[in-house]
């Protein structure tokens, strides 16, 4: 199996390099579990997919903590079967995806109610993609049942589903809608952005 | 049929707000043909697939010319199974996704060598997702051999293919991707980043 995302920081300041730069930092304590390659358009992150937002949202809420409003994007994937098995990517929990899609959303909604605070307000929206699959709707809504029910659904857009509350739950969202959805071997893409201090916000 | 896009502009300078709606202004060519819904994280466009990318080109060099290190992302979609049919969506040229893969590659390098010059060098990035399909990666792989013979193409990544040159032709080489691959009248999105002026090419 392979996991991974390719994750960018957008800081709209002219401080943006100090910022990204700081924020790196954030990503130490993961650093024995991920394999991190940034270059000019992004940072690879390769790892077990259940690590990988809770090391975004650590990047994220450390670059928003400059008051700065403060964009983050990641092309999250699992399983893609172009690239090769990496022992770094085996998932941390043993999947659950052979389940029924409801009980995967209760479990989903149980893993978010746990989450903790981050004290960081965000706004969230994401595409889930399950590849090389008939019924890859069925996922789809299944997803998005979960994500109407987990606490921090702001509203439904055209191609997208927004979330809204404070990064600790958000990000736990992202982080099951990723484990939780498509096949379990299967391939499975995401598509994700976060925003904080927004002066559409203020 | 429907399509569009989620699309997000990000300057990373402190006057990231005038920047933005600024080159939002170079959209007005483009309203009789879009309809466009601004909310705090994304701009959705809606309109014809082989324009979609055309008009963020403008959007974005606009935004690009003040010579701020400036990003945008873009979620985009067509063939949704979960939206409504739309008569703006009509694609302004005819489809070619029956012809062989090798004649679309073809096609679409004549397209990429008769786009007009932006003046503005960009770097982007994108990743391209054929839903509801058994042969996925037969798109995907066809997708990659077109953007290897693009005359912008700059290299592999995990997850993504990395490309650089003139607006121009890389916007055309992006709209060429969307396009080209995937099922006629299949469920097909792709996932861009595009940047300019970054610090890092200096």
């Amino acid at each position: 199996m392979f996991s991974g995302a390719q994750v960018s920081l957008y800081p709209m300041s002219d401080d943006f390099v100090d910022i990204i730069l700081g924020a790196i930092e954030s990503l130490d304590p993961w650093r024995d579990r991920l394999r991190l390659e940034t270059d000019p358009l992004s940072t690879l992150m390769v790892g077990p997919p259940d690590i990988l937002l809770p090391a975004m949202r650590d990047l994220f809420c450390a670059a928003s903590r400059s008051g700065v409003h403060t964009t983050m994007h990641a092309t999250v994937s699992r399983g893609c079967p172009g690239e090769p098995d990496d022992p770094i990517c085996t998932p941390v929990a043993s999947g659950r995806r052979d389940m029924p899609l409801a009980d995967r959303v209760a479990e989903g909604r149980s893993a978010v109610a746990a989450a903790p605070s981050m004290n960081q307000t965000v706004a969230a929206q994401l595409s889930l993609y399950p590849l090389g699959v008939d019924h890859h709707m069925d996922e789809i809504y299944g997803c998005i049942a979960f994500l109407k029910a987990s606490g921090v659904f702001d509203r439904s857009k055209s191609f997208c589903t927004a979330l809204r509350g404070d990064a600790g739950p958000v990000f736990e969202t992202l982080s099951q809608a990723f484990t939780g959805f498509g096949a379990e071997a299967g391939h499975l893409a995401m598509d994700v952005t976060v925003s904080a201090n927004s002066p559409s916000d203020r």
